[in-house]
């Protein structure tokens, strides 16, 4: 059995970093996944002024006063992706590529940067669509694969994948120089419309269409309602009530991913609400017991 | 007429000063009132480890580095009470001793350090029950005034009216040497209830009565309610939804004054919100016209 976190905590931007100090505080056992690189929005800000006690900063300036922040607190950022959170009734599973976390509460900060599913994407979703190919590559042995990869981490995922499929297929979504193994076709259209029957027949695209058993969209990070499968989503943003619980027992969120404004401080205070929020109710978890 | 700002906000904790760096930032004329040592709360606080970005701080380092923020962005605090805030459907106006202030949009960052209402003071308010002695002293020439102090510049209020009035009590609310007229009489015991008919008749304390015609209560900070009449309290904070609004058009609040967790972070994240509501307020204001 794995290790069971108290909380676990999804995205390393002020959110989730402010959440996992607070957690850690309480002296919950944590774990946070993202990267250690930390928002790659608040590295590229030029100048900071409204983020209150650290006036005129630059954005590099801010992202490093909170790594020493957190490093001084000895909280590690677990670089991993997470694919999906299971609500299992008293803990959730976080489903990585080729591993499993558990933890008995979750904190969603996964900002906003993600990119809308394609037309039929979720609607196949576990049907012939997925979002590891590491994961689900051996279901594919002798058959057709199409990867649209947005990273570099996706040719990796797509070589793979090509040593147990029969054909596969990579759809670049950036630029760049893409290492594939030889027997990797690249095909440079836009992806428009995965289309089925029970499962997936094919992906159509801005130019033609491609006859395919599997379809794995390798981004950066997935939408909420695809990561947390059954979480309320309104205008676009996880419902929070001003606890920031979400729909779903046991489960926050905190930041962008609950709403406009998309500002530092916003989510650096939804994220204390969030953690103080989770402790409690593990708190009351172990009262039940 | 007076000048009319934009945004006037009341409270210097760190929701009225991130409120106030925000609303500055978009261009708006803002107002700030409170106290110029900021937080009394904050520089008492002996360390700080949960404000991300400024790990193992004191308060007063905390304290000190809103002091800094503010001044470089050229935000002066006006340290005047406001007694009462009066919607007047385009602007509020804030009543101070003996002036008041107009602004179209106002955000309430009072914290939550204000003691109960006494029986019936919020019932006789205006009929006798007062919060400014100096303003309302000409309307007791004559008659018999309570004066419920508790801080230092009650005295000299108490002073004043005592000048005019035929009587006057002072009940001191806290301990310390009480520079007061020869004329005033100090009362020992605790008020308990303030009852009359149709208007304030006596003020009842542990032991004994006093018969009055006025009393009037000079705290360090109202209550929300009394502060701003038909704002809608929930479970003894102010209400509001996840854009900081109240129940009353153009009137936002931040900070412990809407709810736990009393948290910095949580505070001034939602100062952010309420001050760039606020701004979309006032721009609709405009537009309207």
């Amino acid at each position: 059995m794995n290790a069971r976190y108290d909380i676990a905590i999804i995205g390393t931007g002020p959110a989730g970093l402010e959440a996992a100090i607070n957690a850690k505080i309480r002296n919950k056992n944590i774990i946070i996944f993202g990267s250690e690189d930390l928002s790659s929005k608040i590295s590229k800000a030029a100048k900071v002024n409204n983020f209150l006690g650290l006036y005129n900063i630059t954005g590099i300036q801010l992202k490093n006063s909170f790594a020493e922040h957190i490093a001084a607190m000895g909280i590690g950022i677990v670089n991993e992706k997470i694919n999906n959170v299971y609500a299992m009734g008293d803990y959730f599973a976080l489903m990585v590529n080729e591993k499993s976390y558990e933890a008995k509460a979750i904190i969603l900060a996964t900002g906003i940067e993600y990119t809308k599913p394609l037309i039929g994407e979720e609607e196949f979703l576990g049907k012939g669509v997925g979002y590891c190919a590491t994961c689900d590559a051996p279901l594919y042995k002798g058959k057709t694969v199409v990867i649209v990869g947005y990273n570099k981490k996706s040719v990796e995922e797509t070589n793979y994948v090509s040593e147990l499929s029969e054909k596969t297929y990579f759809i670049p979504m950036y630029k760049g120089e893409y290492n594939l193994n030889q027997n990797v076709e690249i095909v440079n259209h836009k992806p428009l419309k995965i289309v089925g029957n029970d499962v997936v027949t094919k992906i159509i695209l801005d130019q033609g269409e491609i006859v395919t058993d599997g379809v794995f969209m390798l981004r950066d990070s997935v939408s909420p309602s695809q990561l947390v499968p059954g979480i309320e989503i309104e205008n676009g943003h996880i419902k929070v009530n001003r606890d920031m619980k979400t729909n779903i027992e046991g489960c926050y969120a905190a930041g962008d991913c609950t709403g406009t404004p998309y500002q530092y401080m916003k989510s650096a205070g939804e994220g204390l609400v969030a953690a103080l929020s989770a402790v409690s109710y593990v708190d009351k978890l172990h009262d039940n017991k």
